[in-house]
């Protein structure tokens, strides 16, 4: 039997990680003894907390050249974001709970995707439908994926069957969801010890809108003004990377993730737009923004519609 | 509530028409009141027998612009096989069983593929996992998109689960198999009330095979011979088509529904290739392919891998 290589995607962050290594059990109960999990990246402070509570091995980095190979891909389809010989690979199934885009197969393949918060919910599913056995460190990963993505359930793209899977899984995984679930986030909003190089790529992405490139990167942070502490620091960095990659406008959005609230700090000539967009007045760059921690409900799609107007 | 528009790929067959009508009634069953089927072309004779034996009405055929409309696609899922304005559509769900290629959208949605032999066979196990009542004119249609796209059962795309399907709603739809599958094919496989331009039209593809372009048209009959009678008029057809087309290659197959054989025709510079493809000695441009029924799994890779040396 050939190996399956699974994984989430690049800059991996909980979800990627745990999906890769259920899917892969998941894969092994319908008996591809050869299912085997990898990763594309380093493992970042939040998802080793997880491993580590619930005695977990990261996954290998991936090396091999997957020419041929059967692949397997969780929590992402678009190749960008793959491995770097995806292309050639042959893609046997997809889970995920992204827009479908820059992806195509030469074959049939098994397909799922839902609009949920969370890879981990998917999959969640497929062992309940499948009668499969969710073991406690299986439960514990699903666990820690869910509350990864939806911020403790407080982000708008956490729905009910999110919210559903952590309850029915915290018995098995042993975990009370309020108190490991905010230990694990702290574990990974640490934020004195990265470099403004650090905290400005570890969760960023670049967005086409209109005629303008926009860059969002995002911090977690128990303490949004610790990070401002570096504020002329982290501009300049951002300055040097728009330059460099043609950006036009760059957002860092620093979210507390106690509070749930974000505080933006904005460079690039289209500046004032981000102001337009959430309708406040940028002070020396920045704006509070109330109830604001998803990128992708509540940040991208509004910054898209002023530029795009 | 919005419609929901719900549709299988430009030149309709049975499974296209079929798993529209039973994914507007799943839909229906979900509570989505507004979930309607269409249709991108002509029902086919085949198609129109197994309307006619379980009293369903064909779907409306689609003339709206979908900009900004919700889309159901089952069947499919690439564009250029879609409607004209699919780009522009809110795709919210695609059942199907095709690679995946050409799609692309803008926000998260459901997506389900399993690589079977039918759609339907994938509709029939996503109403068992809800325990939704499958009507006898839903069963219906079921079975008979199963016996077209597994030529009953006999294409080497039929999997195990098609047939499991087939057979565990014959009762629902209160038909023998057997008979009622040959009735349905023979419906769909008359020629001779037919154009050649109609024969050479109706089911075919053009393939991007290395340098050249090779379009494959299939034919269902349950009389070879009847269609050889007018070999010199397709000939014609086939000709006149690769010079405004740009075919290179141009071949015609001519399925025997009863035998389970095929006989092809091939015009075009590179028509010696397909004789390599296939081991045989083609004669007046002619071949017999015993035990071929399947353009996907037995004549597309075979002369792809032949133009591609």
């Amino acid at each position: 039997m050939a190996k399956t290589y699974i994984f989430g995607h690049k800059n991996p962050d909980t979800d990627a990680i745990s999906s890769a290594i259920i899917m892969a059990d998941f894969e092994q109960q319908t008996g591809n003894t050869e299912a085997t999990p990898y990763r594309l990246g380093d493992v970042n402070a939040e998802t080793q907390y997880a491993l580590d509570h619930f005695k977990v091995d990261a996954p290998e980095l991936l090396n091999d050249n997957l020419a041929d190979q059967e692949v397997i891909l969780v929590d992402h389809n678009e190749f960008q974001q793959s491995a770097d010989s995806i292309a050639d690979a042959q893609v046997k199934h997809v889970v995920d709970h992204h827009r479908i885009a820059n992806f195509e197969t030469a074959a049939p393949l098994y397909y799922r995707a839902e609009p949920v918060g969370c890879t981990a919910t998917i999959l969640y599913k497929m062992y309940q439908e499948r009668g499969f056995e969710i073991k406690p460190h299986i439960a514990g990963l699903m666990v820690s994926a869910i509350i990864s993505d939806s911020l403790l359930f407080k982000s708008p793209t956490c729905t009910e069957e999110d919210v559903n899977a952590a309850e029915a899984l915290k018995a098995i995984a042993d975990v009370d969801l309020e108190s490991y679930g905010l230990e694990m986030l702290k574990a990974g909003a640490s934020t004195s010890d990265k470099s403004a190089t650090d905290l400005l790529t570890a969760d960023a992405k670049s967005f086409n809108m209109g005629d303008y490139t926009t860059r969002i990167a995002q911090v977690n942070t128990v303490d949004i003004d610790e990070v401002f502490e570096r504020q002329d620091e982290l501009e300049k960095a951002m300055l040097e990377a728009s330059a460099n990659e043609k950006y036009d406008l760059f957002v860092l959005v620093i979210t507390d993730i106690i509070n749930s609230d974000s505080k933006i700090l904005v460079v690039g000539a289209e500046k004032d737009q981000v102001g337009v967009a959430f309708d406040v007045k940028l002070e020396n760059g920045t704006a509070f923004l109330p109830g604001v921690v998803s990128r992708k409900k509540q940040v991208v799609p509004q910054i898209t519609e002023t530029l795009t107007k």
